[in-house]
């Protein structure tokens, strides 16, 4: 358990820092402390940086890991010469190399996020967004064409956090349907899915942990019962399994796990790379 | 425009490696093909994706850049030793210099994204991201205590996608409330939010871009109209003013840099870090 202060500075949001840094430092049994510096964007910003490393640095006696992805290189050389951090220059690292190795010069933009608000990328992000909600929980058959991946699954398997997120994370126009009694008496799929077959992917989830999740929401409900729980979830796999459609099971999965394995399967036509 | 291909291997799912390397990749003004080798966890699938790298680099001529944060060494070594693209080692190249400043060792633990499931704060993420589904739109007052954030504005000024973004992200309960004519006449907040006043953030858009949005969704409707987005985004930014609210202008700023402004306003208790 080493107390540091750890400091993510960028002239951008500094999500880039933030989510690259969490991941090197969920590496080592620490829990240290969280500085954002998003926006360091001029040489006055940045000497304010290195006023409060330093200072941190002092107070602590130890020195504070600082993570950069500046590309302003005036602001960079001012955290570079002053700072008394440990720096770990993100982008400097790896850009240099890959401009010898690809022949081309760096263009020095500041942050993946800013200026993208007018892009066609950002406002397919948002029309995605946008679309996952309105098909949330098979409220509308409305345009289900133009769904890039239809989750299907019982009530509370994972669906709604997994399209929100692939709608999120890659743009991709996620509904979700859920799988209801109605269903498996008819012991076939939602009428209105079965033409789009082939973007279909299900969740499916342990009937122990399903009766957990629904007694939070519904406290001793037959809804919630085990019982109930183990026959929707057989039922539910029963007519994947009979009309082939591919799922997994949710219970020990992450929705990033979940939503990786989705796009391996269903390989989405408009994720082009 | 080099056309190169950069593949992307991990043990996880690969979303730490794609999201840092497409944060590198964006300082050069290519476009290249992008291959995924998430769940790289053995020797032999390391194998395989030399041999799908190999292959590659024969085909096309360049050498493939390859984006790895693969934890296992032993994965890593096959891929080291035998692959013929450019290896960035994004965990090799902080992790080692870090061992060596905090005199701990890593844990090679992999991927962020795994055996989170029954974790706390993944539990909370999850939660989160309900309860702002549930709170969306003004849909009910209910727990409004419980808000980290609360965002107000009138009606498409970016408040859903928002939202949802600072749940999914940082796992912080986010309301949304629109501002509707009906506050306008009363010319006060709406009175649930009153006492959650410290919580509120708004937003704001140029109204010739809210009329476009607007336009997209109901063409040619009064509330779409250039001339009803003037009065509606004038009477919330005067409400705002006067309710003592901060808040910042939507139009060309992306839901990252919203969300990252947001919380050095806000700054939210439970956002520990």
């Amino acid at each position: 358990m080493t107390d540091r202060t750890v400091f993510f500075i960028s002239d951008g949001t500094g999500i880039t820092a933030e989510t690259f840094g969490n991941a090197i430092l969920a590496q080592f049994s620490m829990a240290p402390r969280h500085v954002r510096l998003p926006f360091t964007d001029t040489v006055d910003k940045a000497h304010q940086a290195v006023r409060q490393i330093n200072h941190t640095a002092e107070l602590e006696g130890k020195r504070p890991i600082v993570f950069t992805t500046l590309v302003n290189m005036e602001v960079l050389k001012v955290i570079t010469e002053n700072c008394k951090g440990m720096l770990l220059d993100m982008f400097g690292t790896f850009v240099n190399p890959l401009e010898a190795e690809l022949g081309i010069k760096s263009n020095h933009r500041i942050g993946r996020f800013s200026d993208v608000s007018k892009s066609q990328a950002y406002t397919d992000r948002i029309e995605a967004i946008n679309f996952s909600l309105e098909h949330d929980d098979g409220q509308t058959h409305r345009d289900l064409g133009q769904a890039d991946v239809i989750l299907v699954g019982v009530s509370r398997s994972g669906k709604t956090p997994t399209t929100l997120y692939l709608a999120m994370q890659y743009g991709l126009k996620a509904a979700n349907y859920p799988l209801i009694p109605e269903d498996f008496e008819r012991r076939q799929l939602p009428p209105a899915l079965v033409e789009h077959r082939k973007k279909i992917f299900g969740l499916s989830i342990q009937p122990e942990r399903l009766s957990e999740i629904r007694n939070e929401r519904r406290p001793n409900s037959k809804y919630a019962s085990l019982e109930n729980c183990r026959m929707e979830v057989n039922e539910a796999e029963a007519m994947m399994r009979r009309s082939g459609i591919r799922w997994l099971s949710s219970t020990t999965k992450s929705i990033e796990e979940i939503a990786t394995t989705i796009l391996q399967e269903i390989r989405p036509e408009r994720l082009v790379y």
